[in-house]
C-alpha cells in the first residue's frame, strides 16, 4: 500500500496485502492499482509477493463456490467431487475443502503428473475424467457426492455430471458456455449454481466485504501451513514478452496450478 | 387408518391422514393405498377430507421448494417472487411463505379473479406475467427477488427471470421442459434449483421423513388458522366421470387453487 483514501479503515501505508481486483476497473498487468479495500486481504507473510499473487482469483472462486455457491457445510460427512482438480481452482479448492471442511475430496484428473498434484494437495482420490465421470467414480467404489465442483469443460461432462450428482445435490460450475439439458437434474431434485468472483464488486454487493475477510483467513490458513501457494512457475519481471508467454502457456490447457510474473 | 405394519410407529389405527403419496407406488383413484408412513401427516382436524385432500401434493412441494431447495431463511428481509400465484402450489407457498417467513411475497397473476386470489391468499403485491415479468416488477417499484419459484412456463419465462433475479439470487423450478439458457445467470452467480416431490420418496432418501415432519406442521397451521385449504371444488364422488371432469378442468390450465373428488 503507498496510499490510502479518507475512508480506509481495513488497511494503513506501507501494508502488504494481495487481491484480485475488479473486472471493471483497470489495472491488470499495472505497476501501480487502485483497489477497493472490501476485496483486499493481508499477504501472508510466509510467501513472496510472486506467490501470493498466484493465490486471490484462484482462493476466492474455490471459497466462494463451495461456500457461498453450493453452501457446503464444513462438517458435511459428504463426498465434493472437484472436475479439473489440478487447475488453479482445482488446485485452491482441493486445498480449502481439506483445510476447512470434512468433506471427501475426489478430484478428477487424466495425466499421471496432474493426478500426482491432486493428491499432493489432499485429494482423497483422483478419478480419470477423460471417460464418463459418473463410471469413473463408480468404478473406484465412491459415493454419489452432494456437492460437484465443474471447473473446465462443463458442457462436455454434464450428462455424466447428472447422472454422477447425488440425490439433492447440486453443481458449481465456472466456465464459460451456452446452454444446458437441465431437466437432467429434475428426477433428483438437484440444482445448479454459477460462481463468478466478480459478481460482489461488479455488482457492489452489500456483502462485498466477504471477500476481504476470506482472503484475510486464506492468509493465516497460508501462514499456519494448512494451505500452500498453486504457483508452478515464476515467468520474471513483468514485460511484453514474458506477458505473451504466459497467455501462451494458459492456452495450451495444460497448465498446472498457477504462473505468475514478478517485477518490473 | 384401518391397518398398520409392525414397523410402524408414527401412527395408529383409526389415526385420520394426509398424504400425497409415492409416483412409482399404486394408488391414486384407489379406495385403499398401502403407504409409508414417513411421507404421512395428521389430517388438520379443522378440514373436510376433501379440503384436507387438496393440501399435501402442493403444500409438499411449496415447503420443499422453498427451504431444501431455495434455501430462504425464515428471519430474511428479501423478497420472494412466485411466478404463477394462484395454481395449486402457488396457492400453497403464498400462505406458507406469509405464516413461516419474514419473505416479502410477490406473486404474478394475469386475471382479475386470480390476483385477487393471490391478495387473498396474502401475497403483499401481485404483478402480471402476461408481459416480461422483470418489467412488471420495475413498474410496481418492487425490489429484485433473491428468490423465484417459478412454477409454470418456465421456458417462456426464463429471460426475463434471469433479468429479474437478484444478485446472488435463486430461481426454482417444478415444470417440465427441454433446455435452459442457463449462461444468463453467470454475472450475477445466481442459482437454477429443481423441486420434485416425489423424490425423497422415489430415491428413498436418509431424510425421508422430513415429508412427515412438514404435514405435520402444516397440520398444526391450518388447526391454528394461519394456513387454508386452496381447495375450490369438490366435483363429488370418485367416478370415472368426475375423474374425466376433474382432468379436463385442470387441462384447460386457468384452474384457480385444486379441485378434489369425495368418497366412493
Amino acid at each position: 500500500m503507498i496510499d490510502i483514501g479518507d475512508e480506509v479503515s481495513l488497511f494503513k501505508v506501507g501494508d502488504e496485502v494481495f487481491y484480485a481486483g475488479q473486472i471493471d476497473r483497470p489495472g491488470s498487468n499495472a505497476e501501480r492499482q487502485a483497489v477497493d479495500e472490501r476485496i483486499v486481504g493481508p499477504k501472508p507473510k510466509s510467501l513472496t509477493f510472486a506467490e501470493a499473487a498466484a493465490l486471490p482469483l484462484t482462493v476466492i472462486t474455490a471459497w466462494e463456490l463451495l461456500f457461498d455457491r453450493l453452501k457446503a457445510g464444513k462438517d458435511e460427512d459428504e463426498t465434493l467431487l472437484i472436475v479439473g482438480g489440478a487447475g488453479g481452482v482445482g488446485s485452491a479448492l482441493i486445498q480449502i475443502a481439506r483445510a476447512v471442511t470434512s468433506l471427501r475430496v475426489v478430484a478428477t484428473a487424466s495425466r499421471p503428473d496432474t493426478r500426482q498434484w491432486c493428491l499432493d494437495l489432499g485429494a482423497h482420490a483422483v478419478v480419470d475424467h477423460s471417460g464418463p465421470i459418473d463410471e469413473a467414480l463408480t468404478a473406484a467404489g465412491e459415493r454419489a457426492p452432494k456437492y460437484i465442483a465443474s471447473l473446465t469443460h462443463t458442457q462436455a461432462h454434464f450428462e455424466a455430471l447428472a447422472r454422477a450428482v447425488g440425490v439433492q445435490g447440486v453443481i458449481g460450475c465456472i466456465d464459460d458456455f451456452k446452454g444446458l439439458p437441465i431437466e437432467l437434474l429434475k428426477q433428483k431434485s438437484a440444482g445448479f449454481v454459477w460462481e463468478f468472483m466478480f459478481t460482489r464488486s461488479l455488482e457492489q454487493t452489500p456483502d462485498m466485504i466477504a471477500q476481504h475477510q476470506l482472503l484475510s483467513e486464506v492468509s493465516r490458513l497460508v501462514d499456519s501451513g494448512a494451505l500452500r501457494t498453486t504457483l508452478t512457475e515464476n515467468l520474471g519481471r513483468l514485460s511484453v514478452e514474458n506477458l505473451l508467454k504466459g497467455h501462451r502457456q494458459l492456452e495450451s490447457g495444460s497448465t498446472i496450478g498457477k504462473v505468475a510474473l514478478d517485477g518490473f
